[in-house]
């Protein structure tokens, strides 16, 4: 399964949230960034063409006056011909990675911002039903500042599972993302703990229950 | 009061929609249209200045992918610095004038786009709460093309009235709107049946429900 990221930031190199997030990228090899800055009528049938190869796109941007920069939208307004989105898009997924210098709480009937990011973002998921996408839950990640190592170590996984996983409400599913993921990393840091939570977890494939626990000890352990 | 209309639009000058709305406020001395075409820095303070000075701000455009064309978010995301919006809109009334290519029907939950026009147009009622203005009920127009000469009437009124009345719950308050700006149009046209009009909607301020009919059959004469 293919992704493709599509980032806009309007200081993309000084962000640490977008280094934090390429960093992440750097060991998927199924998923390419693509960064959209200034609107070039010479790059569109590039990524025209990029959208039609991939399986899930992403839209990834700070929140901007309750939207996307008003950059990537000038590309969307030019990427979505009805060629594209009558034809190309059928049945791929729609994910949305979006940054916020306020809290999560905020976001809410009767919180500072009174709307939900769900309630904001609405006219992505208009774009994704027009195109007969699947429109995913939006990955929201706030005050990235602010945020404890720790944090930061279960906000890479999910938002690597969250580009890379099959969607599935099946468990087996996002157990198999953890064991490939882990055989993987395992292949480049070659430490024996991790050979041995891989072990336990094909081990207990059939223990929902006892495998749930190990996942939550292997984050500890990465 | 003061009107500041902000437009946007890629083919401006080709558009009938925006050509009729140019042409409803041609007659309105406190209303002011400025284009924004691309983004130049240079602007930034000149309009800035005109949106303190203005009561009602308007941000006119067609709908593009169920929210303003890209131009126009890039402007926002420009104009909308803390200076700005901390302390001089406070009080302000903000409105949306949308045009769009589908019916207003299609706008609901089980229509073709499934979302309301006020769910899609969040972040305008959000970007008002933060700058602590008065978000106005959207003002919009679909198949602007399709529509007969007596339907093209009846919004040209509306939308003047969109644009200059003082919004007020109170009847009295929309009545003197009528008169004053038939009071106008008479000095221009010089027709005894509008001098007739007025001197009918004055002799009658009392008669609201009387009112009420004259204003329909007002509506039908002009």
């Amino acid at each position: 399964m293919k992704t493709l990221i599509l980032v806009t930031h309007p200081n993309y190199d000084e962000s640490n949230t977008q280094s934090f997030f390429k960093e992440a990228c750097s060991e998927l090899e199924t998923v390419t960034i693509y960064r959209l800055a200034e609107y070039k009528a010479t790059e569109v049938l590039v990524l025209q063409q990029l959208i039609r190869e991939t399986d899930r796109l992403i839209f990834q941007f700070p929140l901007y006056w309750y939207s996307c920069p008003g950059e990537l939208k000038i590309w969307i307004d030019h990427l979505w011909t009805p060629t594209l989105y009558q034809q190309n898009l059928v049945g791929k997924e729609l994910g949305i990675v979006v940054s916020t210098g306020v809290s999560e709480e905020a976001f809410q009937a009767g919180g500072q911002e009174k709307f939900t990011l769900s309630e904001l973002l609405r006219p992505f998921e208009a774009l994704a039903n027009k195109s007969k996408m699947l429109f995913m839950p939006i990955f929201s990640l706030a005050n990235f500042n602010y945020l404890s190592e720790e944090e930061k170590k279960v906000i890479l996984i999910n938002y690597q599972q969250y580009l890379t996983k099959i969607n599935s409400p099946q468990f087996k599913i996002k157990e198999q993302w953890f064991i490939d993921n882990l055989k993987k990393k395992n292949k480049m840091i070659q430490t024996d703990s991790l050979a041995q939570v891989i072990h336990q977890l094909e081990e207990n494939q059939d223990y929902l229950l006892s495998l749930q626990d190990s996942l939550a000890e292997m984050k500890e352990e990465l």
